[in-house]
């Protein structure tokens, strides 16, 4: 018996993480039932496998590159659901979720949001088409993501469609505050706006006034770079150089691009502070590269890597120089360490992503800690049938340690905020409506019991 | 009899113009029936009212601001349609056609792209949901447009679902060549690079180092300041001011910058030369008043507006200084201006923008012919119930040159080019199946016959 259930839990395994999307429900990442469905968006992959056929068919592939931070952010959004359905503050009405995973690909995260769309209760997954969405009943109610700023601002261009609200934890493209864009997106997080101005002040101020400046391709690149360009004119800071390396991963012109960047700063020897904005993945390789070749200058930071544990526990990242970055507003998290901690008590036959952990870390037991993230993600590359045994349950245990420095706290409490703002709304609007009814309410009408001051929900622990 | 007539065809233009989209039907400007359709979006008008209904709600509303010159771009692709129906190309497979306005609003145009991507030959207009999409069969085959990049680029994200090919006439964003970002988009078009290089090279042989530059905040005018600023850097030109309009016109902002961009120009006194990548609308305003202020420049005209005869038919328009524009490549259009002067021979029944186009022409038909396109535009943005009478069809045949006369040879050839770019591909495609088939082949399917040396379709007259 005990041989039946080990060889069940391989074959759910195995179907879990190396077959690429057949039904749509092999596509949903981790769900949870509920009167009101919230959905979610994370990159937890960070690249989808492309196709061998030729030629390139419409399909959703394989995702690969499994990231840590980005697994914690999802059990963020539904430790936050669970402590709302634990409270008294829906008083009865219970919140579900359905997470899908981006793989950081547009088209994953708009087949996400095609699936959000579709109509609620109906046997097949369709989305209807109408003039007038005002009585339509989605699957979902609101959306919770996603991270990256152009995926963030391609969904939300869908979403509109139905003025589904749409809360970005992490996404802070200037453009995104664009109301007349963007008239169902509101976020917990600033406009880069106020971090460039930051950033240009700090530079001006500490007299560092020829910087060098690397950014993404992708509008969250573009967009800071400009921004970046006026503040740093209006703060008398000369800009001696700008690259720019592609953003998605699915280009291969990364490397090259990251080894002209750093041929750059080696050549431009008077240039001691560079600005970096840029994905975790981005600065990554580019200081493991710039450790090898003695690169030592100063570094400003963008929130999105300021406090990534990936980046701090690179090998020798001190040989780097100084890091200077800017970061999200932190909370308290202490519930969400508690929660981590009884991880194993999460039931693990909706959520995916738990099972892919346990199958990446069981296959990375005995690399030592520092090395444990990178070994999750090279892991993942790779489509090896996975051989369960009994020691997944132990090591969800034992390595409760390393997901709590993996927790970014500045993230964590984001995407808090952002459920606890939904959920706060919600409650408003089922004062006088019976919530338990799935057609209580349409999405559309969430969005005016948000435009209150936020403040509001600053507190949720 | 005759009595009844009347008040039959006043009540079909009614219906058509003033009344908004209540069902799938009310929302397509123009179709007609083939074993393979093509989807055509355009922004025949230039902007969707706004709901007066607080809170906002999902709904299409009307649309007002009637475009002539982007009316005959719809006449384009009907006329090449017919063209090709008429010739042996796919000898016995008709082509037909589906046409929706996008009232230059990005939700507008995602909810066309819904329709297009709906099952074929379903009661329902739904979207199903798959993670392959090889063998789904959705209502039209390929999509001509939109006109302006930043709807280009929503619509592709979504049209990338099901790798359907989206061939733009008008969208010259450079990061629409982007084969990772775009993989089902392909244009007539070159991408604003080579034009913006050419501008740049003009300016400095032309010894005008001193320049402002004017664009809008979309896609298109954010990407095209950015590479005009790498290629001025590049040719010694010097950059005295850098204006940024709101692109649509949804923001009423609009004026307030127009007149600000004004005062900058006359402040800025020793700048003679100023790039202009802006749309016709903005160019129209701003030259008016321009005039009115007695501001005389060296205007450097971007391909949208050079040879838009509602810029060139402004009153007094010489007054504004010189223009040096660049322009698409031109093609024979003579037959396309013979199909003009048959337009009352085309069923009008399924053709709403015809009626309307009855209905402005009758509403002006007193006005002088230089203020015909103008009146055309703001008599669209009035709900007025039209006095239908005899005359339309007269009014046609009489306002004939008036429609030669604002359709843009350049971009009449780019849509021709459009659609026998995908008719060539068709023909490939069918040499070897039943194409009066719906199911003989998936769209998907057309982008590899697509990717030939695109010389083979420069001539299509």
């Amino acid at each position: 018996m005990a041989f039946l259930i080990i060889l069940i839990t391989c074959f759910v395994i195995i179907l879990a993480t190396s077959q690429p999307c057949q039904t749509p429900d092999d596509f949903v990442a981790a769900t949870s039932p509920g009167h009101i469905i919230i959905g979610g968006l994370f990159a937890i992959h960070e690249k989808m496998l492309s196709s061998e056929d030729y030629p390139r068919r419409p399909q959703i592939q394989k995702c690969v590159g499994f990231e840590i931070s980005v697994f914690l952010q999802t059990l963020a959004m539904i430790h936050s659901i669970e402590k709302i359905n634990n409270s008294t503050l829906l008083s009865g009405v219970k919140l579900g979720y359905e997470i899908y995973d981006t793989c950081t690909e547009v088209t994953v995260a708009m087949a996400a949001t095609l699936r959000f769309l579709s109509k609620f209760n109906c046997s097949r997954e369709t989305v209807e088409f109408k003039c007038d969405y005002s009585s339509y009943m989605p699957r979902v109610k609101a959306v919770i993501g996603s991270g990256y700023s152009e995926i963030t601002m391609a969904v939300s261009r869908m979403l509109n469609l139905q003025l589904m609200p749409q809360v970005g934890y992490e996404s802070t493209a200037e453009i995104l505050s664009d109301k007349i864009r963007f008239p169902s997106f509101l976020r917990t997080v600033p406009s880069d706006f106020h971090q460039i101005k930051a950033m240009a002040h700090l530079i001006q101020k500490s007299g560092w006034n020829w910087i060098g400046i690397i950014t993404t391709d992708d509008d969250y690149g573009r967009l800071a770079l400009n921004t970046f360009i006026i503040q740093a004119e209006a703060n008398n800071v000369c800009i001696a150089f700008k690259e720019v390396l592609p953003a998605f991963l699915s280009d291969n012109t990364i490397e090259v691009r990251i080894n002209q960047t750093l041929e750059k700063i080696i050549l431009e020897a008077q240039v001691n502070v560079i600005v970096v904005f840029l994905r975790q993945f981005h600065v990554f390789d580019l200081f493991k590269k710039a450790i090898e070749m003695n690169i030592n200058k100063m570094w400003i930071a963008s929130d999105n890597w300021s406090t990534a544990t990936k980046i701090t526990t690179i090998p020798n990242v001190k040989k780097i120089g100084k890091v200077v970055g800017f970061a999200f507003r932190r909370g308290n998290i202490s519930s969400f360490h508690s929660f981590l901690q009884n991880l194993h008590l999460l039931p693990s036959d909706s959520n995916k992503l738990l099972h892919e952990y346990a199958m990446h870390l069981s296959a990375c037991a005995y690399v030592k800690y520092t090395d444990l993230s990178q070994c999750i993600f090279n892991h993942s590359q790779r489509t090896l049938a996975y051989k369960a045994n009994k020691a997944i349950e132990r090591n969800f245990v034992m390595r409760n340690d390393f997901l709590r420095d993996y927790a970014e706290p500045g993230l964590i409490h984001s995407i808090q905020l952002a459920v606890f703002a939904l959920g706060y709304a919600i409650r408003d609007l089922c004062q006088a409506r019976d919530c338990q009814n799935p057609n209580a309410f349409q999405p559309w009408e969430i969005i005016i019991e948000m435009q209150i001051p936020f403040s509001k929900f600053c507190s949720v622990n």
